[in-house]
C-alpha cells in the first residue's frame, strides 16, 4: 500500500473528536455537521444543471489552441471574462504577465527512411531543424541506467528514450512522474552525449497512435537539439524493429520555433465574502493549453470547474463569509508566468489567502482531494469532505494541490487540489485525444459540486482554516 | 447524505477491534493485514496485464449478439468454455436451462405523420405490429399522477412515459430504479386505459439519440400492446411538439416476436481449493445481453472480470483453501433463467456455499463493493476491502449484490456485488452505444484486481465467512 495515501479511517477518526494539541494553533473541536444542509443543497443543485459541460463547450468553441502566447490564448482570455461575468462573478479582471511563446508550425514528422511514417509531436520548446530536416541512426535506452551505459554509441545518432510509464503504480500520476524526466530533460542527454536529436515515447499507458505533447527544457553549455514525442505503438514498433537488429535511419522534419516573450494575463472574478471579504480563497485551473488537442481536460476541466463552483453558490444562494477568487492561470504549460504573476502581484494579501483550490488532473469523476494542509488542517479537511461521501469525492490524500497555486505556499497558504478518477487522463494527456467528447458532463459537473461544497465550508466556517507554516518557493 | 451508503468510518473502525458480539455468531477478532502482501501480488499482477480487456475484444468479436435463445448466445457459450480453459479453471461445464425465446426482426420504426422518424427500439418481450403498423395520436404523461389521472384520453392514443430519470440523486441507479418502472409496466397501463401501445422515455441521463432496451412484461388479462422506448433527445422533441399542441399523428411498425422457450446453458468453471474444496464461494456475471449494442459493459464485462479474477489468483500461485467456481449465467436480461437453474441445480450444496459475488454494473472504475451481508460480515467485509484503497476500491455500501446471485439469499449466502463508478453507466446501458470501445483496459482490469483480491481474502481466510440469516425467495 503506497504511503501517499492516508488512511481514510484516521482522518474520518478526526471528525468526531478534537484534534490532538497542535504547537502551531488553538486546539479547537470542528463539527463539519453544521454545514450537512448546505453541501446538499450545493450537490443537488449541482447535479440538476450541466453548467460546467454547456461551458467547457464555450471554451473550446471559442479557443480550441489556446497556447502562451498564441491568438488562440488572446481569445480564451475573453471568453473567461465574458463567463465569469455570465456566472455572476464581479471585479472581472485580467492581471498581465510576460509568457514564453513557442510555435510548433506546420512541419512535424519523423519517417524510418525506406518504412513508415512515425506518430510524432514536437515537445513544446523545441527548436526545429533546418529545412532538410535531420538524417541518422538511432540508438535506444530503457532507463536511467541503460543511458548512463550509452557513451559513444550516442554520438551522431538520435538517442530514442523509451522507458514505459509503469503500469503496476496503483496511482497513474505517480508512473507519470517516475517517467516524465525523459521528456524533460532528453534534450540535453541526448545532447551531452553528441546526439542529434531525442525522441520520447509519449507519456500514456494506453497503446494507441497518439503522440503526447509537453514541456521540456534546454540546459545551458549544451548544443540545442530537437526532441519529439512518438506515439506508444510508434514507440514500440520502433523498439522492435531494433530489437530484430533492422538498419532504422530516421529523418526528422521540423518547423517549431521559440519567438519573444508575449504578453499574456491571468483572468480573475469574485465571488465577495459576506462578512470577511478581504479573506481570500483563491480557487483555479489553468486557461492556456496545449495546442495537439483542444485541452478539454488539461485544463479546460479546471476552468470551467472553478467558475461553475462560485456559479452554484450564486444559484443557491449559499454566499458565505469569506470572498471566492477565482483565478484561471497563464502558461501553466510552458512556463509557470501566470502562477508567479499573481504571487507577486497579490503579495501585501498573500497572509489573508486562507486556502488554495486547483483542479487540473481532468474532468473525471472526482474521489476526493490531496493536500499539503498540516495536521490540523488535514483534520477540518477531513471532516468536511466526509459530506462528499454521496458524491464518492471523501477520499483525502497528502498531495501538493497543483502547480499554479504553488507559488502561495511560501506565505503559508495551505494548497488543496481536486483528485479525479485517474485511470484515463493520460490516455488523453497533451494529445489529440484530449476533446470535448473524452469529458462528461455529469463526472465533470460533480468536480464542480466538490470544489463548490469544498469552498463554502472553508469559506463560511466561523473559525479560520489553520494556516502552514512557510515553504520554500518552487522553482 | 443518503442512507444507502454506510459511513466507511464506522466500517474501517471495526477493523481495529473485534466486531460487538453478535447472537447469531462467534464474536472473532478479524485482523486483515494478514492478507496484505498477497492482495499486493494480485493487485501488481493485475495492472501489468489487460487480460480482461483481451478476453473482452474475444468475447465481443465471437458472440457481439447473444441474447438468450439467439444463435449469439451458443457462440458465447462456446467462447465462455475455451477461455476458462485457457485461463486454467477445471471442470468446465455447461449447466442447462430453458430460457425464454424473444426476437427483435427487422423492423422497427416510429415516426411522427409527416414529420421525422424518432430514434426507436422494441422493448424486450414486447409482441409486434401487424404489418401495416399502428397509426394514432399520442398522450404524454410525466409520472405516476399525471398516469393516474388519465382516463379516457388514453383511448385509442399511445401513451407516452416521459418521467426522466432523476440526475439529482447521487446514485445514477436510484434513479434507475425509480424510473424503470415505466419501461416495465407501460404497456400494461396502456392497455388498461385502452391506450394502442407504450412508447418509453430511454432510461438515461445522458441527452443523445441512443434508444434504450430493456424487458417488459405483460400482465394476465389485458390487451398484448406493442411498447418502445425512444432516446431522450426524440422523447425532449416529442414532448415539446406536444406541448406547442402541434398535431401529433405517431406511425409504428415492429417486427419482434416470441418464440418458444429455448434451450439454454449457464457456463460453470473452477478453481479448486486448496484444503476445502467442498467450499465454494462463486463469482460470475450473465453471459447474456441485449443485441442493441454489443453487451460490453452489461455484461460482457463482468463475465471477464469473472474469469480473470480467477485467472490471476492461478497466475499469481495463490490458490485459496475454497473453491472459486466461476459462473456465467444465461438469460439475466429478459427472465432469470439461469439464476433459477443454478440454485435449484446445485441446491444439495447451498448450505457449502460462503459467498456469492456479481459483477453487473459496468466495466468502469472500481469503488468498491455493496453487499447483504448482516453486520459481522460487513466488519470482515471492511477491513479486507481497507487493503484495496490504494486502488480506491475500498468503499462498502449496502445493497444486493446482483440479480444473477440473489437466488442464493434464501439459503442464507451472503451476496457482494463490484460496485464501479456509475455516471456514464446509463449512457450505454441497454443501447448501441454498449460497445468495447466504451470500456476502458484499465479500469476493466483494476475491477478484475478487487474481485480477485476479495475472493482470494474470503476464500483463503481461516475462519469460515459468517453466513446471512435465509431470505425470502427472488420472484
Amino acid at each position: 500500500m503506497s504511503m501517499r495515501y492516508l488512511p481514510l479511517l484516521l482522518v474520518a477518526a478526526c471528525t468526531t473528536a478534537p484534534p490532538p494539541p497542535s504547537e502551531h494553533h488553538e486546539s479547537q473541536v470542528f463539527d463539519a455537521a453544521i454545514h450537512r444542509d448546505a453541501v446538499d443543497r450545493i450537490v443537488t443543485a449541482a447535479l440538476a444543471s450541466q453548467g460546467a459541460w454547456t461551458a467547457l463547450e464555450g471554451l473550446v468553441a471559442a479557443a480550441p489552441k489556446r497556447l502562451a502566447g498564441s491568438p488562440g490564448y488572446d481569445r480564451a482570455v475573453e471568453w473567461a471574462q465574458e463567463e465569469m461575468r455570465r456566472a455572476g462573478l464581479v471585479n472581472v479582471r485580467l492581471e498581465p504577465c510576460m509568457a514564453p511563446h513557442w510555435e510548433r508550425g506546420s512541419v512535424e514528422s519523423l519517417t524510418v527512411m525506406g518504412g513508415d511514417a512515425l506518430a510524432v509531436c514536437a515537445l513544446g520548446g523545441s527548436v526545429g531543424t533546418a529545412p532538410e530536416g535531420i538524417e541518422a541512426e538511432v540508438v535506444e535506452v530503457r532507463g536511467r541506467a541503460e543511458l548512463a551505459a550509452l557513451g559513444e554509441r550516442a554520438k551522431g545518432r538520435f538517442v530514442f528514450f523509451n522507458e514505459p510509464m509503469d503500469p503496476t503504480l496503483r496511482d497513474p500520476f505517480e508512473a507519470y512522474g517516475r517517467a516524465v524526466w525523459q521528456r524533460g530533460f532528453a534534450a540535453n542527454e541526448a545532447a551531452k552525449l553528441g546526439g542529434v536529436g531525442a525522441i520520447v515515447r509519449s507519456m500514456s499507458l494506453r497503446k494507441d497512435d497518439f503522440p503526447h505533447t509537453g514541456s521540456m527544457r534546454y540546459a545551458d553549455g549544451f548544443e540545442k537539439v530537437p526532441a519529439v514525442a512518438i506515439s506508444t505503438r510508434a514507440a514500440d514498433a520502433l523498439s522492435a524493429r531494433l530489437a530484430a537488429g533492422e538498419p532504422c535511419v530516421l529523418r526528422l522534419e521540423l518547423s517549431c520555433r521559440s519567438l519573444p516573450d508575449a504578453p499574456s494575463a491571468n483572468v480573475v472574478g469574485e465571488l465577495m465574502g459576506r462578512e470577511r471579504p478581504d479573506e481570500i480563497l483563491v480557487v483555479g485551473g489553468h486557461l492556456d493549453a496545449w495546442e495537439t488537442g483542444d485541452g478539454a481536460h488539461d485544463d479546460g476541466a479546471g476552468c470551467v470547474q472553478a467558475i461553475e463552483a462560485a456559479r452554484l453558490l450564486l444559484a443557491t444562494g449559499l454566499r458565505p463569509r469569506r470572498t471566492i477568487r477565482v483565478v484561471l492561470y497563464a502558461n501553466e504549460e510552458n512556463g509557470m508566468a501566470g502562477a508567479h504573476a499573481y504571487a507577486k502581484t497579490h503579495a501585501g494579501e498573500l497572509g489573508r489567502h486562507v486556502l488554495a483550490l486547483e483542479s487540473d488532473r481532468g474532468g473525471f469523476a472526482p474521489r476526493g482531494f490531496d493536500t499539503d494542509a498540516q495536521p490540523e488542517g488535514m483534520a477540518v479537511l477531513g471532516a468536511m469532505l466526509a459530506l462528499l461521501e454521496p458524491i464518492g469525492a471523501a477520499r483525502l490524500e497528502v498531495g501538493g494541490g497543483g502547480v499554479d497555486i504553488s507559488t502561495l505556499a511560501p506565505a503559508g497558504v495551505p494548497l488543496v487540489g481536486l483528485v479525479p478518477e485517474a485511470a484515463r487522463y493520460f490516455d488523453v494527456h497533451h494529445a489529440a485525444s484530449d476533446t470535448l467528447a473524452a469529458v462528461h458532463p455529469r463526472e465533470l459537473q460533480m468536480g464542480a459540486a466538490a470544489m463548490a461544497a469544498l469552498l463554502y465550508m472553508v469559506a463560511e466556517n466561523e473559525a479560520t482554516f489553520p494556516r502552514n507554516e512557510p515553504k520554500p518557493a518552487p522553482r
